[in-house]
């Protein structure tokens, strides 16, 4: 496709709107604090604006996350009426994804896990295979990330969710036990980045990709170069990166500071505090599906690489002795993973070296 | 208002279409329990199917729960564009308490509180009065719960929540410690049930109430016989009830059982297992919000206690001997609170006494 390029912000999602209300509520949460030395805990320093909210015990860190899949199951429900193919198997592992690999970016390991299935009408559970592909998909999610399901909600929401629609999300309770596996962000320079492979887009930048299929003749159904369609291949499920943390974990190789790569794309590098360069000498090789949005939708590589994940889809910072064997031990557990990179001082950015992008600081302004 | 009544499935809330799907969720949820094995935890006897869901560590139980607030929202909304007053602190609290409230059932005491606040459009968010009356509301309610506010998250979900809507939702993580402190559910005949009040309609009912309220020619501006509007009666903030269990713990007086009056009202008293007759001698004075919809609804007697609070937004089940204790307790903390009747041996069903209402158990089949 040719002619005038997607922005994210023109898909529709404005998060200037929003981020004033984030900070607020940032503010107004942190006000609560005191609450917790009333329970005999106490709040771990700079552990607000990371993933995961951590409670510190005598022995350990209680990590706690509340996320959502955002609109990915959009695409899902889409695909199947153009196909008759549920995918929600696929938006149950998603869901479970977009909760645990924020958890796991403390340290923490995830225990449990609990759904949030809002839908505007009832009837959404009428649709039988799609809603038993979806509560199979979650368990399978749970079993990726080492957890119970526990519990969760169901509610009907008329007048809220969309009568065809339901919004999917969830929370985690995990643990970081001895509490020096807490992933703490003690950055230095010289350290290096190990990224973790992603399967495809998980489960960012959905909405850009649904206004890219409404402008192709064949929408979702376009196909890419390796045969199989835009939608299907939207919805390969993410990967969830649990089993690797707990890996680094037994061998007592807890990473400096861990980043999974969802909103912000690779400006999400250089999350953590202090003035760093992130300086990647090799991004992965491009999957179809980011070579399609690249080429058939106008967006420019820069945009690409500053809103989705273009391969990876987690990444942690080790010290340079360690990198190796943290590539390896990932490896170990069947992920796709590689040294990237390096730290360096220096204005805080991150530099895609082969792809001659620079993000600056001010690219990535908030901590959510 | 005469003429027909309006029963909770009309109002276009059909659980039987969700139930098959939430007993799916709970055989695919449990069948994960083998995973906490792993992480080196035990999953409770009698755990599946309660409000919280606990993990067991040696010394505590951790409890975890995912909840949201329903609909009652979409009525602060509708009484903000006709009075141009937010009413969205006191949904704020009304969130906190639905996943709170629940959490405490289960004996523990709310730790951590999350708040998901997802929306249609970002542009929900540039009512600044509204989105901030929302974070204070919610940090006040962290307050009353004696919890830290963690973290959350503010999706925009363009084609999935309506663009004027928001769906709020939350999960929070408490402690139970020491183990004995769990609540578990030994109830046996002779036991006594304390109530303590509701301030009002809390967070059930409200599709109905809704629905009630397009049949009224002043809608949510009739006034109730205290002179205050209908909808502003509605939205009264929930009593959010940790402190009255925070206060059983400190005395060592743990209730055998506790029960949120939530979906399914007094129903809701035959929550626990085993075979039990729930007798209250007495239900509360009715409030004039609740009078309201019994007289002006055409909402029968029997409907209203079996869906809506009716006064009682909390109970337990506590030993003969100290049900005066427990209601003092509850009392010392503020709540109204007082002991409504006694646990009778026999097929399991709620009886109201002064109510002349007998719920038989298949009136409540899911727990959930």
């Amino acid at each position: 496709m040719e002619g005038e390029g997607l922005s994210y912000k023109a898909s529709g999602v404005d998060y200037d709107k929003l981020d004033w209300f984030k900070r607020y509520c940032q503010k107004k949460a942190y006000e609560t604090k005191k609450n917790l030395a009333r329970s005999g805990f106490a709040e771990p320093e700079k552990v607000r604006g990371e993933s995961a909210y951590l409670v510190e015990t005598e022995s350990a860190y209680w990590a706690h996350v509340e996320e959502g899949l955002g609109t990915k199951n959009i695409v899902a429900d889409q695909m199947l009426a153009l196909t008759g193919v549920s995918y929600y198997a696929a938006i149950g592992v998603d869901t479970v994804a977009a909760i645990v690999n924020d958890l796991i970016t403390s340290g923490a390991l995830p225990v449990v896990v609990a759904m949030h299935a809002a839908v505007g009408d009832a009837a959404w559970f009428t649709e039988e295979t799609r809603a038993r592909d979806l509560a199979e998909g979650f368990a399978r999610g749970c079993e990726l990330a080492g957890a119970v399901w526990g519990g969760g909600e169901t509610p009907a929401l008329k007048g809220l969710v969309h009568d065809a629609g339901v919004v999917l999300a969830g929370s985690a309770m995990g643990r970081v036990e001895p509490k020096s596996r807490r992933i703490v962000g003690d950055i230095g320079a010289g350290d290096k980045i190990v990224c973790l492979h992603s399967s495809g887009i998980h489960t960012n930048g959905l909405t850009l990709c649904r206004k890219i299929a409404e402008r192709l003749p064949n929408g979702l159904l376009t196909e890419l170069e390796d045969g199989r369609s835009f939608g299907e291949s939207l919805l390969d499920p993410s990967v969830i990166y649990a089993k690797f943390i707990a890996a680094c974990q037994r061998r007592d190789a807890t990473p400096k500071y861990a980043i999974h790569m969802t909103g912000h794309g690779w400006r999400k590098l250089m999350r953590a505090d202090g003035d760093f360069v992130y300086e990647i000498d090799k991004t992965p090789p491009l999957k179809p599906i980011f070579r399609f949005i690249l080429d058939r939708a106008g967006v420019d590589m820069k945009e690409a690489y500053g809103t989705f994940n273009m391969g990876v889809g987690f990444a942690v910072i080790v010290s340079a002795d360690m990198a190796d064997d943290c590539a390896r031990l990932a490896q170990g557990e069947g992920y796709e993973a590689y040294v990237a990179g390096t730290v360096r001082a220096g204005n805080k950015s991150v530099v895609l070296r082969d792809r001659d992008i620079v993000f600056e600081e001010a690219s990535l302004n908030i901590k959510s």
